[in-house]
């Protein structure tokens, strides 16, 4: 997916805010400020929202030498979601489709998302989790079953941290061994890292690697060749959140998207409301049944 | 009043708003977006956000040929407002307060700002009408009309087109003879000039006068010789909407600021909630008693 105008407001609000969770300086949030509007003048509008995400996330990580600035947001998600985790796993086992109720819950848990809303509060989480129990899904779990089932390796790409207790959940619900969870290389928003998989416990569950990279989003070109390997070999990746779809929308593989729309350029790019749960097939794996190259990367 | 780093993102949506208006040739958007951005790396956070906004409408003007991208949205209100004129000016009749009323509907007049909502839809007004004529006001009515019942030569600063209809109605609750109205001197977003003035009528009622300059407020240094010499001689300055606050807020002059707060940062400055209905006295008005000079400009 491209970048729109539309996303540059939203580039410089990220800005911002994570210039102000790092320091009190105002000398240095001027400077970010200053130095993201003049990069963001001369953006390459073809490429991902994520690369520039990225190029400003690392600016603010040199500018101000905070190499985390969303540690604490993310030990609060990790902490808040392991407390519901019981809860949730018990609504899982009780409802009449587990399965189903798993893939609204791992949706509902990527509202914890501090690149779009880094004011992010508890209670938002819940009215996440009720809304995602009843609101219509776009997609198919049928579907979804039958290419989990049929899969030798597949990969689930986890977008942010706390989150990734709602994917355990999820994971839990499918055969885990042939399962692969991926991180990001390094901190960028509240992205997942090692750490976070290690400290929600999921790492005991199934086996986690990184993907090399610090976008927040799979830009397959800046991953590690064990990732990118991993990634070409896989039959299926499952890929959470808005920067894993605005940067593999356009490849090649059978990817299941699975996120909560929250901003308006992404719903218009899939064609739903704001708010909706997404649970999207890629062309490519509807392609399947007509003889599709199972593992071409675009 | 000072430029915030929160204004950026508007000036940007702004931006594409009036470049759509004005062309559906996306490389003429793409190469004013660009250069917005790249002058907004460079801006002066000292200078009022009005002085960005002209400087964004010029380029915009300049690039499209377009001289006046918003006649359509103009026009539309002129038209709507004038509609209902009639009605509003039965209510101020029929109120235990004719003055107050005439207030409260002069603010609900400035919410036909398309430089803060260009989709402005004519429902909203009426909604803010409403709000306007019971929400409570941030301003004592009484202040106003001895200020007024004293001065001998009233400026009457006017925000939008459409808007004014609304002037029309709290000056005609005035002694008019004392009051000038002042337009822009030529288009900048939907600001009323002297055709909005004569289409509506209001220059059959007061004299109306340019201020000579295309900034969405009144940028003193940039206004004409004649303005000036008419501001620096009045006695009382009524100063429509939130240009005209956020260019004025600093001059030493007894000056009512009469507006809706639309966005944050002018709430925050004011001290208010977004929404609210402002009806302010300068400092300087305030200084009055204590012997302050009537006449000295900032």
């Amino acid at each position: 997916m491209k970048t729109y105008f539309e996303c540059i407001p939203c580039f410089l609000r990220q800005t911002l805010e994570a210039a102000r969770l790092t320091t009190d300086d105002e000398t240095i949030h001027e400077q970010v400020f200053r130095e993201v509007l003049r990069v963001a003048s001369k953006i390459n509008l073809r490429e991902s929202p994520p690369v520039m995400a990225q190029r400003i996330h690392r600016l603010i990580r040199q500018m101000t030498g905070d190499n985390d600035p969303y540690r604490d947001i993310k030990d609060r998600f990790n902490n808040f979601a392991l407390e519901l985790y019981s809860e949730l796993k018990e609504r899982i086992k009780r409802s009449r489709e587990p399965l189903d109720t798993a893939i609204r819950l791992a949706i509902a848990g990527n509202i914890i998302d501090a690149g779009v809303n880094y004011h992010i509060k508890e209670t938002q989480v819940h009215n996440a989790i009720e809304h995602a129990l009843t609101a219509p899904l776009a997609g198919d779990p049928k579907q979804f079953r039958e290419a989990v089932s049929e899969a030798k390796d597949i990969l689930y790409l986890a977008d942010n941290a706390g989150e990734i207790v709602f994917d355990r959940l999820l994971i839990e619900q499918m055969p885990f061994e042939k399962i692969t969870l991926v991180v990001k290389g390094s901190p960028v928003i509240n992205d997942a890292c090692l750490a976070d998989a290690r400290a929600t416990g999921i790492a005991n569950l199934v086996e986690v690697i990184d993907n090399g990279s610090d976008a927040p989003g799979t830009i397959l070109g800046e991953c590690s060749e064990g990732f990118k390997r991993r990634f070409e070999n896989a039959d299926l990746i499952i890929a959470k959140g808005q920067g894993n779809y605005e940067t593999l929308s356009d490849v090649k593989k059978d990817i299941f998207f699975v996120l909560k729309a929250k901003c308006p350029v992404i719903a218009q790019h899939i064609g739903c409301e704001v708010g909706s749960l997404v649970f999207l097939r890629s062309a490519r794996g509807k392609d399947y049944g007509k003889g599709g190259d199972r593992n071409a990367m675009g």
